[in-house]
This record gives structure tokens, sequence and C-alpha cells, in this order.
């Protein structure tokens, strides 16, 4: 049992990083196989729903590990303004490390598959709102006033930074970005 | 001659839908030739980089075009506040009309295949500059300080904001993501 166990979340880290730098459409099930080093005939065996719920069970995975790096990453900041910037770090050095391959683990499967696929759309949606619901709570924490409307407008520029940075070839966007909203939240504090 | 023009022309419009809502990877090369009502051997006549030429053209037709709907939608707007709800506008009417299928024309296509192909990055890269050199323009034209800062948060905000409403099949979050930048643009006249 212990090795069905591993079997199945090797091939859901290897769903999960090829379906972040390739895109749901052109990643292929045998390639999943093939790098998850897992047997040909497994994979309907973890997963019958195929490669739709592979997709939709890799951006869960991936989401929530990356939503509880961005707590503990924003938990040692000294103020709300270095907690924001430590969340961008976490995408912005995945970006350079990755040679600018490897964006939002959501993003890219969200943009090519969810409008087709309601269980990935679901994924993508649940992954999304608890960054948003981590982000409110950072902020309420710090007293930032209307932190619901805030922490939408931090993702939403972290998200549409990186995808600047990926076709730029250059992260320092995600940072600038970052450190504006960061400002903003600084500002926000008590502040209305 | 004319012709032959619009043949290349309609094929290029054919891929621009198709990999707006699709993305690269799960667009096919026989279903742009039928969808542009193509001969099945023009395709290769007037794109012979294939696909990847395909696509480079496409996003960058489709950005250019967007570009211009953007400063003509902006040029009619009495404050710089009305312009930025007025480019969101564009980008979330689209979805809500496509049901939640066409995001922006660039960042899927930019997600799932700008690392792979050099000509497609550069595309993307300059569509996005383009429009971030417009936007920057607008908000010295309304006399906002640090145009270009405020550009990038600007264009990223509503970049990202797409990305949630897509998957949550609502548009809500683009224009009130895109309120909180106008009124800090608005804020930004003259402010330091």
């Amino acid at each position: 049992m212990a090795r069905r166990g591993e079997s199945r979340e090797r091939m859901l880290r290897a769903a999960a990083r090829l379906f972040q730098r390739q895109g749901y459409g052109a990643t292929g099930l045998n390639q999943v196989v093939e790098e998850g080093s897992a047997p040909k005939g497994s994979l309907y065996f973890h997963f019958p729903g195929g490669k739709e719920q592979l997709a939709a069970e890799a951006v869960s995975m991936a989401g929530a590990e990356l939503g509880t790096a961005m707590a503990a990453t924003a938990a040692r900041a000294e103020d709300v303004g270095e907690a924001i910037m430590a969340v961008a770090e976490l995408f912005a050095a995945e970006l350079e490390r990755s040679d600018y391959r490897a964006g939002c683990p959501v993003a890219t499967v969200a943009l090519d598959a969810a409008a087709d696929s309601e269980p990935i759309r679901a994924a993508c949606d649940g992954t999304y709102s608890s960054w948003l619901a981590g982000m409110a709570e950072l902020l309420r924490r710090h007293r930032v006033e209307d932190a619901e409307a805030v922490a939408v407008l931090v993702v939403s520029a972290i998200q549409g930074a990186l995808l600047l940075a990926r076709v730029r070839r250059d992260a320092t966007v995600v940072r600038s970005t970052a450190r504006q909203v960061a400002d903003l939240a600084l500002a926000a504090k008590g502040a209305r």
C-alpha cells in the first residue's frame, strides 16, 4: 500500500511540474508516467478520471503547498510590507530558478483548461480563494483596513506581474510591483 | 492577390481566436484551417514558420487591435479614473461575452508557449510593452506622477484580476480591482 501511495504521489508531482511549465494542452499522459517513473498501467488505476483528474489534483496540491509556504514566509516578516514582498519573492525566485519556465502553477492550467473542465476550474478557483483568504488574514493581522479588497489587489498585481516577467525573462517587475502594493498596504494601516 | 491576402488574414483571425480560448498546446493546425475556411495547403504557403509563426503573428495582431481599442476608449473618458475603468471594461466585457472563455489574448499563449519559442516570447513581450507604453502615456497626459510605475501596476492588476475572474466565472473582480487602481491613479495626480 505504501508503494502504491508513493507511485500516486510521484505521478501527481510530475504532473504538477509539467502542467506548470508547459500547460495542460501540451502535456501528454505518457510524459507524466515517464517523468513520474511510474508503471504505465498505473495512471488510470490511481486517477480513473484521467488527465482531467490529474490536473485538478495537481493544481490543488501545488496550490496548497504554495499557500503554506506563503503563510510561513509572511509570518517571519517584521511588517506587512515585508510580508507582501516575501510572498512575491516566492514566485519571483521560482521563475528565475526555472529559467522563466515555472510561473504560477495555477495560472497556466487555469488559462488553457478551466473553461472546458469543471473539476479543473473548481480546483483553480479553490486555490486562488484560499490564497486570497490567507492574504486577507495576514492584512487583518497587520491592521490593514479593507483587508479583503486590498488582498485581491495584492494577489492580482503579483499574478499579473508574473505574466509580464515571464515574457520579459526578467523578474524585476514582480518585485517592483510587490513593492508598490506593499507601500499601499502600509499606507492603508488605519489610514481611513 | 487580394484573395490570397484575405485567406491569410482569415487564418490569422481564426488562429488568434483559438489560441485565446484554448491555448497554444491544445490548438491544432487543422482546426485553424477549418475555422479559417482556408484551403488546406495554404497554411504553410502563408506561414512557412508553421504554428509558431502563426501564434507570434496572431498575438501581435490581436494585441495591436486591443491596444488601439484601449487608446480609443480611454480618449473618450473624462478623467484618468474613468479611462482606467474603460480599459478594464474591454477585457471584462469580452470575458463575459465569451462565457468566460476569452481572457487576455496574450496571456494564454504567453503561459504555455513563450518559454519554448523565442518568436512567440518576443511577440508577447512586444505586445505587453506597447500596452504599458500606452497606459503610461495616458497617465502622463492626466498628470499622474510616476506614470511608468503606475502603468505597470494598473496593467498587472487588470491582468491578474482577469485570471481570478476566469476561474470564478464572474468578472466583478476585474471591475473592482480596476476601481482600486483607478482611485490610486487619481490620488497620484500631483500628490507628491
